[in-house]
This record gives structure tokens, sequence and C-alpha cells, in this order.
């Protein structure tokens, strides 16, 4: 069945940047292999940031190099400013991403400078994605409510989803950063973002940080989006509570959806392998994805070599 | 404000009498004085089955006997048979609550006999509780699957809920009991029992197992549903799937209706200290509620004395 919607995995990048220990080249790309051939058709793999910033991806031009192509799986990756976007172009990579929060604070916390600011610093990147075919994504963080200045006008989101259309994006992904959101106010806020990016062009990117994202997500499906940004097993945690969840586990989206006769393309028992064996072989842990661990359990191994 | 649902907390009774260790009568009384303390209005403290059955529970009549009762709060406690309700009553609870399934199979296994010899088992109760006062809660598991036959037809939970009823049982809570059912099963379900049994003698029993029981639970609100049985911090795991969840968190609960503005009447921080006082003074581990590791995390302890 062709899948209705876009399940699109973010954990290699956005949740490998959270992880304590460097994790090897050569698993970050066994991973990425794992995930396409498990059905995923759109993987972030990396951000193209100074490893001053983020040392877990300092090797992003190898992982980006090394990382098998599959006809129909488009790679993305995270660059910052248009030296990341030359090291994406450099590393054969077509789908750029770009990151930019609804709330000021955030924003200057997370790259220092305004939103503002922001949006110049995205324009020669856009101007050159546009002249070579490259497709660009914007995420937009906080957009359910942010750690320092708490509530965020919705209004706000859809001017900054607006702004990231004039500059020719070609999808935007609205994240509920720190998991506060909650269903109707996510139906609202899809309606008020979709009269100024159109649906299609509209992407969820949920955190569970409050057990939510999935009633979140149930409530954007119905609103009309049709891709939903997600990680493998949860991996990727809340950085503001230890302990605490944060992306929205890729099992957890692609059952829900295929419950609800949503077909996604998605193969849940190859992806379950996949992150099993990253618990197992690479992290050496658990991660918090519940349809994950109810799998694992029905199958009668928890996580073997995990705590 | 007046609480305009109830969260029917379960963890005493539903949580406990799957827990490896035994747990003091001492600890057990004191839980469910601080649930009581924090808000709830119904509380279900435990089972009056044979401690051959349930070991972890062989305390039954000590734990109904030695809780302290608050204004405005219902205890109630399981009971298989005339002979549990008996000792209910000596232990002068005012609310029995009944179990049985919606699917031939799971009832056989779980109580050793049809679901018609179960509700004829029910009768004397009933009998009993109409002539004396108490009120009757009739759970119905597996209600939007059974682990052994797979789907159960909707029209079976409603027929069941309508018999229950004719036993002038006050309250019949649905009980997803492996976690498999998604918002517009639930949706589905609510409206064609609601048929048979009102509204407001509907309660939801949701599991968490495979991350949609928030979702679930919105699906029950937006159809009408205005009681949720929960249990602290997830307490209870999916008998199924070691280390899989079972019974949706209080917290989670809570924090999602109160986002929606739905007032429950429970103080979420008092909850998440007894939750975390649960958790580091008598469990010694972790609980897999969102919520409490979210609250616990922004408050700098993840959970001392626990993996």
């Amino acid at each position: 069945m062709e899948p209705a919607v876009v399940v699109y995995e973010v954990g290699p990048r956005d949740g490998l940047q959270n992880e304590p220990e460097a994790i090897a080249t050569a698993a970050k790309v066994e991973l990425v292999d794992r995930l396409a051939r498990s059905g995923l058709r759109r993987i972030e793999i990396t951000s193209f940031v100074s490893p001053h910033w983020i040392p877990q991806l300092a090797d992003a031009d190898q992982v980006a190099g090394q990382v098998a192509r599959y006809d129909g799986v488009r790679y993305s990756a995270l660059v910052p400013n248009l030296k990341g976007y030359e090291r994406l172009r450099a590393a054969g990579l077509g789908v750029a991403a770009l990151f930019v929060s609804a709330s000021e604070t955030h924003n200057r916390k997370n790259v220092n400078c305004t939103v503002a600011e922001s949006l110049e610093r995205f324009r020669p990147v856009a101007e050159r994605a546009g002249e070579e075919g490259v497709l660009l994504r914007a995420y937009v963080s906080t957009v359910c409510g942010c750690p320092y200045e708490g509530a965020v006008a919705v209004g706000k989101v859809a001017k900054l989803a607006a702004d990231l259309l004039a500059l020719a994006v070609d999808e935007v992904s609205l994240g509920d950063t720190i998991g506060v959101g909650h269903p109707s106010q996510v139906r609202e806020l899809v309606r008020t973002v979709s009269n100024a990016v159109p649906l299609p062009k509209l992407a969820l990117h949920l955190h569970d940080t409050y057990g939510r994202a999935l009633a979140n997500l149930q409530a954007g499906y119905e609103a009309g989006v049709r891709t939903f940004d997600a990680s493998l097993g949860g991996l990727g945690g809340c950085p503001y509570a230890p302990g605490a969840s944060g992306n929205v586990a890729t099992e957890d989206v692609v059952d829900l959806l295929e419950s609800e006769g949503v077909a996604t393309g998605v193969d849940l028992g190859a992806l379950v392998d996949t992150t099993a064996w990253l618990e197992e072989k690479v992290l050496k842990r658990r991660l918090p994805g519940r349809v994950l661990r109810a799998r694992l359990g029905l199958r009668g191994r928890a996580c073997e070599g995990a705590a």
C-alpha cells in the first residue's frame, strides 16, 4: 500500500547529538542503512555544525559520505549557515535543514542571535539551495511553549512560518521542543499556521516529555498534517529534564498510524530489530519508546546487556 | 474549581498486585492516605481475593481496616464473589468492584469460568450491595482486543455492559487490558456502548503499552466519557510483555486534562511527591510515567536510590 503519510526519521541527528558517549562512525552509517531498509524514506543523518558545539556529530562529513543511498530515500542534514551548507553539498546530500526558534530567548540561547538574524543567515543558503535544486526543510522550535518565555503566541509561529515560506523553504517542521503541547492547542496551531503555509508543506515534530506526543499527533493528523518527525526508540532525551523523554518514538508513531488504518510504508518489525540492535550493540541502554519495549517483551527479551 | 472529571486511582490495587516484592501493610496504608490528600476522590485500595491467587494483597483486610477515611473520598476494592464482598463489608468499604472479560478465553484464563458464569457469580453480590447501599463498579477487560482471541467485537462489549447494567451496577469501566486500542476505535466503542449504558456510568481504563493511552483518553473525553482510571506513576506493568507499560500514569492523565482546561481536582505537585516517595522509599525503582519523570528531572533529581 502506498504510504499516506511521511514518517520523517530524525534519530541519527536529533537523537545522537544528545548521546553522552561517542558513537563510532561505522555504527552511525549502519544505523542509517538499517533505517532506510526498514522503509523510512526521509532520514536526517547528521548535522554540519561546528564540532566545538556538538562533538557527538564531529564526523558529519564521514557519515554523510559513507551512508549507502537507496532510490526513493532522501537524506537530510542540519546546516546552521552557508559553511554548513557547503559541507552538506560536498558530501552529496540533497536536503538541507535549517533551525530557528519561535521564541526570541530560546533562539538566542540556542544560536546566539535574534530570530530576524537567523532568517538573514538563512537567505544565502536558501539562494544557493534554489540554484542547486537542494530541498530545504526548516525547523521551528518551541511552537507550543518555551522553557524560558513560557507561552508562545500562535500568531508568532504563523508569522515565522510565513517568513520561512518567503525564503522558499519546501517544508516547515513545527517543533514542540519541550513537549508541553496538548491536543486542542495543536489543532489550533495547525489551523492557524496552515493559513500561512499549505498543509502539504507542514510537518509536526512532537516530543513525548509529558506523554502527549501521540495524542498531539492524532490531533495534527485530524487537522490535516501528513508529515511527522520521530526518532527510533525515542532516542534523544529532554535537555531540560534528565531522564525524561524527548522525541516521540518512531515505532510508536508507526504503530498508532497503522492502527488507525494509515499506511506508513514502514516495516515495524524491521524497525524494532534496528532499535533493539542500537540498544544492545551500540548504546548499551534502554530507550523510552513504548512499542519497542512491548514488542521486545512479547518476544521474551527485554534488552540484553542493557540496564 | 469543581472537578469536571473523575480520575479513578487504581494503583494500590491494580498496580501493587503485580509487584514482585512484598510491600509492607503500613506503606500501603500510607500510600492510600497520601493519594487521598493529593485530591483523588476515588481510590481502589486492594482486592479481597484469595491470597493463594494474589499473595501481594494478602493483607487486604488490614489495609482496608487501617486506611484513614476522608470526607468525599470513596474507597473501593475488588471482590471476586460473595465471600470477597463480605470481607469488604467487614472492613467497612462502601464500593465493591467486580471484574469480567469481554473475551471468553481471557475470562476463562483469568477466573476459570465463562462470562455467563461470571455474571451469575455477580448476582448475589449485586443483590446484597443493593440491599446494603454499597456501590458497584464493574470492570470489563479486553474491550479493545484480547491477547488470546485478538479482535473483540464492539457489540459483544456493549451486550456485556448492558448485562452488567441489568445487575444494577453503578459504573462500568471499559478496560483496554493490553493497550492495543487506538483513537478511532475508542470513539466507536464509546459511541456503541453508550447506547446500552449512559455516559455518566461509563469509565475508561486505558493501558499505555503502545504509548496510546492519552490519545485514547482524549478520544474518549471528546466522545463524552468523564471518568478515567489511572495508576500513580504508571504502576502495574503489562503482564504479557515484561518491561512494558501497563496502566496509564495518573500524573499523565491529570496533566493532559488540566492542559486541556479540564479541572481534575488533583494537586499534581502533591501527587508527584507521593509517587516519588513510592519509588524511592518503597519500590526502589523507577516507574514509567512521563510527567513524573519530567517533573522530577526539572526538580533536578531523577530518582535517588532507584536504577
